[in-house]
């Protein structure tokens, strides 16, 4: 028998688990809040007494390893390092606290680069030695994975994909910068491209400005809501304008996609391979193939802390 | 005693080779032309008889590897595979036929790789294991090391950073795209933003359109010509915005810069910086340095070629 392993995603609202088998099979899995407690130390003692009770005494021994993923989860250092997204503020020794609490090896990452390690141990990216996920959700976050390995970077914080200038002197982002990818093909940067175009032609589109989400765009877009469309026709054309970028940088087999707004399907992403071919330097055009994440959502990130464990 | 290596440098003129002892001392040293022969077998054999010859048997026998830097060099298929600067066309089995000729381990990356490889064994990234190597000279090219590793990529052609856009439709790149960094911050894109300049501003300046470089450009620039000046400072901000997008994925520890303009000093390396850290994701400011390569320009290819021999 293989490795059994423990994936913990922390996300925002709540943190999922699972016990994980060397396949990728998710054995047992439970979720707490990650809001609501007093402190860290509060947090942790919950997190250990579900997943004890849940797993009993024989199975919780037979756990060889822990991954955890987590906003601003760094590998080197084993902390949370002021994530936004968290009560939790400043500088939190997450790695630390549950190696005390579990008495097993931990690793720690970023959602990310868990993510990364998710599919290159159970899904899309298996016996991949290069290629990049690219997570496009409420952010965009990556994991560029190099050699077989995953780059972290000299300080744990490589990967940050979001964050290149696709437009220069562009849309202010909420890093503080102007122009960053995740300004615009992030799930509010989406609604941001409809907004605008909404304000050109309030007249030729359904989509409403109040209430708008990716999604609703997404539906608009299916019901043949010109706007709609376009909004991810430019959305799909500054992806692949800089994921063609990332190509001349680490050359991968693959880029793949994760994330609430790829499930608009060819709505972006015909858009995206076109500009993503047009824009690759002629030594990479048609030898990098764009793939759409093969875990299932609900599992994906206990799968990629997982991942983090078995790696 | 460590390891002794043979570095070779294929140049588009001449092949400059060195006897390179462990500790990166160059024993001995020789050159042939690269042209003027009739295929590339009959160029093999010269550049053996000429070795061979200069080091004696002893000597050559005790060579231990051969590293070969040479534009398109490919690592994973030991070719170069069109290169336009090369008077051999299409795709040479170079590895092989060293291989053949002198019976010895032969390694063949492209010159960038090969001069990142000989800053992490004899120059100014010593110990690093994440580092960017950037060759500014005719063209711009880069070496990417993560995790300890030069990352080759999928396919050997990882690390094009002097073909990752700068300016989103901008000037004609020799690559057949547009806006190219290349196409601005190699010495012929520094004589390109030098012409439009002097169009737009011929009586504010002592430079003339007819046979201008990138030395001249320096030369008028330390003399106070404001027009020369700005040339610089142009080049260095573009150069400094595509540095820190290049950190956003790889997160180096340091960047480390090679080649002709960089001579330039201050003239482009201050507005370089300022752009530099005005451009990065605040969790990598004041964090990556940027460093001047440590090999003397005379000896860096073939060092570079050494390190990959030696690697």
């Amino acid at each position: 028998m293989g490795k059994t392993v423990l994936g913990i995603d922390i996300g925002g609202t709540n943190t999922v688990w699972g016990l994980v088998a060397s396949g990728g099979q998710i054995l047992r899995r439970g979720q707490i809040s990650t809001r609501g407690y007093d402190d860290v130390a509060s947090y942790i003692h919950q997190l250990y007494t579900s997943i004890h009770q849940a797993l009993g005494p024989d199975e919780f021994n037979r756990v060889e390893a822990i991954g955890v993923g987590a906003p601003n989860g760094n590998f080197f250092t084993g902390q949370i390092e002021f994530a936004p997204n968290l009560e939790w503020k400043g500088i939190i020794p997450l790695q630390a606290l549950l190696v005390e609490q579990f008495q097993k090896q931990v690793r720690l990452t970023n959602d990310a680069n868990a993510a990364a390690l998710g599919e290159m141990q159970f899904g899309a990216a298996i016996g991949m030695r290069d290629f990049i996920l690219v997570t496009l959700g409420t952010g965009v976050g990556s994991g560029f994975v190099a050699n077989g390995q995953l780059v972290y970077g000299h300080d744990g914080f490589a990967g940050e994909l979001g964050h290149v200038i696709a437009i220069r002197n562009g849309r202010a982002c909420g890093c503080g910068r102007n122009g960053c990818l995740e300004a615009y093909t992030s799930a509010t940067g989406v609604v941001r491209t409809a907004l605008e175009l909404i304000n050109e032609l309030p007249h030729s589109t359904t989509l409403k400005k109040e209430g708008l989400s990716a999604k609703k765009i997404a539906q608009a877009a299916q019901h043949g809501d010109a706007v709609a469309k376009r909004v991810f026709e430019i959305t799909g054309e500054i992806l692949g304008q800089s994921l063609a970028d990332a190509v001349a940088i680490t050359s991968p087999e693959a880029i793949i996609l994760f994330g609430g707004l790829v499930q608009a399907g060819d709505l972006i992403m015909q858009p995206l391979r076109e500009a993503f071919e047009a824009n690759l330097l002629s030594i990479y055009k048609h030898k990098v193939r764009i793939l759409l994440s093969a875990l299932p959502e609900s599992d994906a990130a206990i799968l990629g802390a997982a991942g983090l464990a078995a790696s």
